[in-house]
């Protein structure tokens, strides 16, 4: 079994295990799961234990219980009564966000938090911790030093407590990884990469790679291997969901703006004028964001060609497939002994691979490096 | 020096006649070629030396008056003024079409205008051929005995025509490659294949992938890597130029959609219901063609996406940029002695890559199969 | 009371009667009916008192059965079991479509299928018929004479033969008004035209103008106000549903062409090219059509612009609003006496408004015609 | 002769500039002119006899030299080399954007500022205003108290003083129109309309209705004359143009927020949650922007439709078409004494139509109005 805890039991987190208790009854296809039933682990031996959140509306709630809000025309499956959602770290992830909020180390101090929730993981003994908080600001740390003394101090943000927790609990309890596919550096950031790698744990991230990155960055491919001269690239995002309105807050929409910035010049390999961001919040839309983008390129003979693409895709669903295969990924690495980070999951699941300076290449490359990483090839091609 | 005829001297010779003198001139920077300045043979070595259209209209004027109608704005190179439109093969290849057009196998028979083309290849002593007629109606032949009964019997496109024509040149003259730029099955033909092998040619083909095409078999390829599964793809082109004009007859139109149809399967691993065609002619879009189109696909937990594409693609210059590349491809195989056809050439550079029954693959993946055949690295990632 | 009969018992009749009892039950807002409750007939008085289809698959059904295969998610009505669909007239009106469908006429002879017809309706005393069967060809006659011989000889269309009945009906029994929200031309037909207003009936028609076509018209008439010049449009259409399957066939196409084609240049007052027909049939798109469009013009000093649009609309229902209203403008007009046609009525409901060669106007300058018909104001405005 | 001054040189006026001069030469079509030849003014009339402006790299230089450095493939008319640009008022209006600015009132004080330009204007004999400086932040004032305080304190905006300025030379000189073309409150300033009417002045405004704005009402009252529901809109605009730049500083993006905010519930008559402001700044699109919209409606029944428009609007030449019709009704209002401001040419010409709390309607209810007030038909329809 792989035993999975949620660290934010928010619209991906539910999607996440709704979804998947779904396909474990057989109710779902496995659609957008990219590696499907491939791999070595099945979808049956993926195993949710623990649910943490610092939202006073769901803390002592039931994963079912949040499910039945968000779901009208789902049918919930019971086996998500079992899991309760325990209060987490707060640090001001949701400050200035509508909700009412607060975390366990603003009635302990941080240090003893940590030290709570590893014991409460000692017996719980989980294999993998997905991030999924909402997008808070943060920054990197260069070394080990940094990050305990930071952590001393309380100087830092949810994610990199939770993280600092998941390599306290892998050194002196049971080898994990994390995966985190939210912006906060912790991939990309050098002291947490070297802090997991010697506390026998592993981090996948950061901010995992739906919406349309991915396909711009695929796009981008497919311009740069006709030799079309990218001109400009403008993307519109919009959306009705926590996230998007964690954006409007100037201080959070950095943190996107920072993901972003650099997979335009990784993949064609020069600078090409882009305006790539999150761009408001309208509350309708809901998870379902509206995409809007323009490419323009220069063609043969001096002529030039326009693109656009408009798609509306539901935000959290996809994020919710890619964990399921980034669990039984990060148990994948654990068994072989890859600790630190892995540069060939984090290129096609990440927006912002790890570790620093990992360059981004587009995804159609990363998945055939992912699937040599596996040893394994693609049925589809060969 | 690599010495091209080009048969066919509509808007994409214009452009590739144009472009390349152009370019050679430091006039224009190479975009739209794909392998760039990366081939063993400069863009310098690259030589019209004869062309071949049965437009009345075009007949005995230089490729620089074609030109100098087409392009307004542009100041034509004078080396075009040296290289004179001849009388090609017309076998009803522009029939209903407003166009005065006449072959000269109506005043002499088609076997005596393969000869007398054939002999006058051997002052001009052509390396390569480029197909870009306007599409025409052609069926396949399975053998060589079939290909030599139909050419006796007349009952050949002029595209088969042209290829009898080269292949004969190559046995007799000197070997040369026949790039097939346009629908016509001649990679494809498994006669035609045989024909280039024994006779030391060689052919790439069918139909230079431009347009949305290869756009959407990346896009394809984007949302198969991740297990999305495809509920439908719609996809219209309409444009002014004159092929579209072309696809307004029925029977032509049916040559597109031949080439079109198997992609989507190719890719997919499954059958997604398309309608993927040529949709109409409108004038006034002249060679910039707009292009919509829509991929509805499930995403996890039972959710729909939407992804919509709208280009405006300028045609021509498009496909002409590829020839760039496909001219000095066919010197490099044959300096190679790689003769029929070249499945990791057609496989990125045509939309229907022949031999008969080769399987399509995602542009991208084709790309990096390409370096490979060139045994090239990308020097973007590697 | 206002009695309805429905004459093709499709999709678009189906949501009129699921969505008419939804809203009398309070069920449903009243969105989607343009003019709301302004009307002097409340949405209570409107009461379905027969249907008409040739399917054998629906004939004996009653609405509830077929509404209850249509909509998987939707609590259909109760008192929609008590109509039962009867027999209509087929005269081939869905030839080549994957139906079973036989017609009374095809027993007992269209003289007498038409006189039972009337028979029937003694009974039922409807004031209303809604003509919604699937598009068919049909040609247009001159008069009444014609109309008659044509009768006698079984060469009419099911459209025409059900015209015909209620102007027998009209006549004979009770005022009746044939809403033709099909593009078979009886509102632009000059004899039914006269038929009617002889036999005290009314017709509004032809061709329901729903879908991209009265946004084109509005879109069209917002560029001729700034003296935009129109370079070109293009539109392009696919569904799902049967109308889409039906239009399949080409000679049904061309009804919706003819429809089409002049409110380009009757709203600009001159001619710009353009290609605006439905262009497809893809079964997964069901109800909800695709359509692309793209509309180029001169702005000021010499420069063009480019509009996009990109639409998911739900065909069916739309249509199905506007009948709520055209069933009580029907009752309205008889009331008043107001037989023939009324340009005032369809100019604004209808792609192609009758009587014969009265001009397309766009959508937005015929709604204020509508009121002023009415003798009403909006109150949005004034 | 109606004699025309410039207020700020920048691309809409040198579009206007350049364009009426080839207008007069009959280079061009009057396209992008809604009115057309149909007003009693003729093109030839309309004579530019003056232009002010603060970049020190334009003053002292002539249109010509201007519009050369814009328009690469544009002959430039002569004529435009006798028009010189003067120093104008600054008061901080290019503030934060790369421009060296320095307005007259920097040396000898805003009121001599101010007295100078009436004193050159006094041998101009001006009739119209055109205002199009760059988007500036101002305040409306109440009274005509508070805007002669404020004057004498320097708190205006180079918009306000340039008002100011045209109103004592109205009163002193000549009645003279002021068409201020960009968002700061003139036309909504209730002091500036009663300064405007006492001085035998008309102003119009404020900030022209080009580009997104007027589309979007239209669109809106397409669907409100449907009784659709309106869900949500989000609309993103990107260019490259100095407005844009300007609009990057967040105290010039709040101008264009006031601006659009409230058209959608004026014509709607219900707020509908939207997104409508211009987004940022892409320096290649240069003044061709790009605009992508959203709109969701709820159809009949309970369904629910998306409609999509993506634009390329080249903004500047579409402002200065409608300012060749600005400045003839300009002359036409003061000739008939219509003196202050007049909604009926504010309601169809500008985005947020003066006087103040005046409601926005849709453009083709304005369009209709307007004619009205014209005492004039529109000849397509009538």
């Amino acid at each position: 079994m792989v035993r999975i805890v949620i660290l934010g039991q928010g619209l991906v987190a539910t999607h996440f295990a709704v979804g998947l208790e779904r396909l474990k009854e057989g109710l779902i296809k496995d659609y957008g799961i990219p590696l499907r039933d491939k791999l070595p682990i099945s979808y049956d031996e993926l195993e949710i234990v623990g649910s943490y959140d610092v939202d006073e509306d769901k803390i002592g709630k039931s994963i079912y219980d949040i499910a039945r809000r968000i779901f009208k025309d789902i049918e919930i499956p019971d086996s998500l009564k079992e899991i309760r959602i325990e209060r987490g770290i707060h640090l001001g992830s949701l400050k200035g966000l509508p909700f009412k909020a607060r975390g366990r180390e603003e009635d302990i101090g941080l240090i003893e938090a940590i030290n709570q929730l590893v014991d409460e993981w000692r017996s719980l003994k989980p294999d993998i911790f997905i991030n999924v908080i909402t997008t808070e600001p943060a920054e990197p740390m260069d070394s080990i030093d940094e990050i305990e003394e930071r952590i001393r101090e309380g100087r830092v943000s949810a994610s990199q407590a939770y993280a600092y927790a998941v390599a306290i609990y892998s050194r002196n309890v049971k080898p994990a990884a994390f995966i985190n596919a939210i912006p906060s550096p912790i991939a990309n950031d050098p002291g947490f990469v070297e802090l997991f790698r010697r506390s026998r744990a592993v981090v996948f991230g950061d901010d995992g790679a739906t919406g349309a990155t991915p396909l711009t960055a695929d796009l981008l491919e497919h311009m740069a291997e006709r030799n079309r001269r990218i001109i400009d690239i403008a993307q519109f995002n919009i959306g009705g969901n926590t996230d998007f309105l964690a954006l409007d807050l100037p201080e959070r929409n950095i943190m996107k703006k920072k993901t972003k910035s650099s997979i335009v010049e990784d993949i064609l390999g020069y600078h090409a004028p882009n305006y790539i961001r999150p761009t408001g919040y309208l509350e309708p839309l809901g998870d379902r964001k509206f995409v809007a983008m323009l490419i323009e390129y220069m063609s043969f003979n001096g002529f030039k060609d326009e693109l656009y693409v408009v798609a509306r895709i539901n935000d959290s669903p996809a994020l919710a497939g890619l964990l399921v295969d980034l669990t039984r990924l990060g148990k994948i690495a654990l068994e072989r002994g890859e600790y630190g980070t892995v540069y060939e999951v984090n290129a096609f699941y990440m927006k912002n691979p790890g570790p620093k300076n990992a360059k981004a290449v587009s995804k159609i490359l990363a998945y055939h490096r992912l699937l040599e990483w596996l040893g394994a090839g693609d049925e589809r091609i060969l």
